[in-house]
């Protein structure tokens, strides 16, 4: 990349929502610096995007100081997207403290940077910042229901100490924020063993075993198609809004685990048999997002309908684990989330 | 210090409590180290302790690596004690990144100490973890109502993501920790422009100036007097108690900033003028800790009787202030914390 048009940062960009980002912005005229340390991603997400010639990657954890491949060009950037974080319960519990630095002190780094190059800076916060909820749906205003004391509060904790950092650099009018709350996503690319919810039942189908579902299935989420959270992140990073107001990106339709789980046996040809396991420690039992506040600034609502991008990813994962076969597909007995 | 006796670290020991805390710590006959970067400090706190032989300071800040002077006796350590951070709204808000990275770095750093050390670590966290509570008293239990976005929020959620730090070296098996959530207490060795409600209004009053009280004075807050609060820190850090239960320290009196006022005046030999100003953001109604886990526990309970703690903390500041009339006493605008 020689010609000398802004560039985007993304941090987190070979993962799974990051590898859509850094697709959708190449697609659209961009060029894009990915900055991963390959903690969860996935190679193959990487091959896809490297022979682009506006793509660059770059090896790093952002929990240390920047290296100099992305200090050096400071002042080409315009765009800093933040999407690193190992985003489920396994991933993020194996290293709590991991996990806290790369919120606190990584969001750091990439928020002094943005100061630095006089970029606009992008949080992609979560609805895991709304806890177990109370209420519901759940809109940005609800302070949440979180534990700060449990086994998932390195990952909770950690991005509502992101947003509080975040909305203090717009405080402090050092950088232009957006700071997204991004709930259940879901799609190809994602990781085999991630242990979310949408992977774990695909896959244990597939594999033909036992699928796990936590509890009675009866507790709820709003799944939301990558290509319609990706559209929403590029929508909210490109906005005029200003200031101090985070926003809800998911899917508002409801769905219970057990239907999630109906809608992918349908696309078997074979019968699935479940085994329920007791429900994790502060697992939420509900989770919808309101949207209205990314209708009203972004005029943005997901599109994709379920069924749909359920088929789509049920096939990805069929190639992906057909590939595979020669090698054992681990599915792990992680939590629902 | 030459001989072989353990060592005692205590982060943040120039500042208000943490001076009280090395004081006590040295009368059992304890050998203590300070560290502090003086940011709220007041340097005579300091030179009540400088002069004994079993007393050492060290000048550093925590967000940094810590200083070799510590490093280098690293085994010796046996207790590590964390109060270092700005705790009133003016202090930590005049910095927040760097409030947030002293909560979360500095806690970092510290717990790695104690892990290689194997010493019991324990952190002073905060009732501000409860927020604007919905719930009266608040129980450890009780899971806040803090506004991550808002102007408190570094403190805050600095101070929550602190504590997932600690528990998480304690499911890791990493360090022994207690954490203290300390509610609002007051004494000699104040800051006397630090903002608090106590000191605010006993040098306001002092001055011969309007006192200014905010809102219409009926929030409520629990005052505990600075030995009672020293006490239970130690209590907590020498119990059996271990695991992941965070324990409230403070005094459940509850009285009205009106009535602290009121008997506060009482202790003036001249008529004293209000002035009521708006309450700041986020600035909690009422606060008063639950502290049937500390006397479970510890066997814990504020003994100090507010008219008598009051008393000596407006004798202590007269003394400072009448000492200190030649130079300008700033009382702070500020919050009511």
């Amino acid at each position: 990349m020689t010609n000398n048009h802004p560039l985007t940062l993304v941090a987190g960009g070979a993962g799974f929502i990051g590898s859509h980002l850094c697709a959708e912005l190449l697609s659209r005229g961009h060029r894009v610096v990915c900055l991963d340390n390959l903690q969860t991603a996935r190679p193959s997400n990487l091959q896809l995007l490297e022979g682009h010639p506006n793509f660059e990657f770059v090896e790093a954890d952002i929990v240390n100081p920047l290296p100099r491949e992305i200090l050096y060009r400071t002042g080409q950037f315009d765009r800093v997207y933040n999407l690193a974080c190992a985003a489920s319960p396994p991933q993020y519990q194996a290293d709590p403290e991991h996990t806290m630095l790369t919120c606190v002190v990584g969001t750091s780094n990439l928020l002094h940077l943005a100061e630095a190059a006089g970029a606009r800076f992008l949080l992609t916060s979560t609805s895991e910042v709304y806890g177990d909820p109370e209420v519901h749906p759940q809109r940005e205003d609800y302070r949440g229901w979180v534990n700060c004391t449990g086994p998932r509060a390195c990952y909770d904790e950690g991005k509502r100490a992101a947003e509080a950092l975040a909305f203090d650099f717009v405080r402090m009018k050092r950088a232009e924020v957006r700071v997204a709350r991004i709930f259940n996503t879901y799609g190809p690319h994602m990781h085999p063993d991630d242990g979310r919810v949408v992977s774990n039942l695909i896959c244990q189908a597939l594999s033909g075993r036992d699928v796990t579902i936590y509890g009675d299935g009866m507790q709820t989420r709003s799944f939301c198609y990558v290509s319609d959270m990706v559209n929403g992140l590029i929508a909210l990073m490109e906005s005029d809004i200003d200031g101090l107001e985070p926003v809800n990106l998911g899917n508002p339709e409801e769905r219970t685990v057990n239907e999630l789980a109906q809608a992918i046996f349908a696309l078997m040809d074979r019968p699935v048999t479940v085994t329920n396991l007791p429900l994790p420690v502060d697992d939420p039992r509900r989770r919808r997002p309101d949207i209205s506040r990314a209708e009203r600034l972004l005029n943005w609502r997901p599109t994709m309908p379920l069924v749909q991008g359920l088929a789509r990813t049920f096939a990805w994962f069929a190639e992906e684990l057909g590939e595979a076969s020669e090698r054992e597909v681990a599915v792990m007995p992680v939590a629902a989330e």
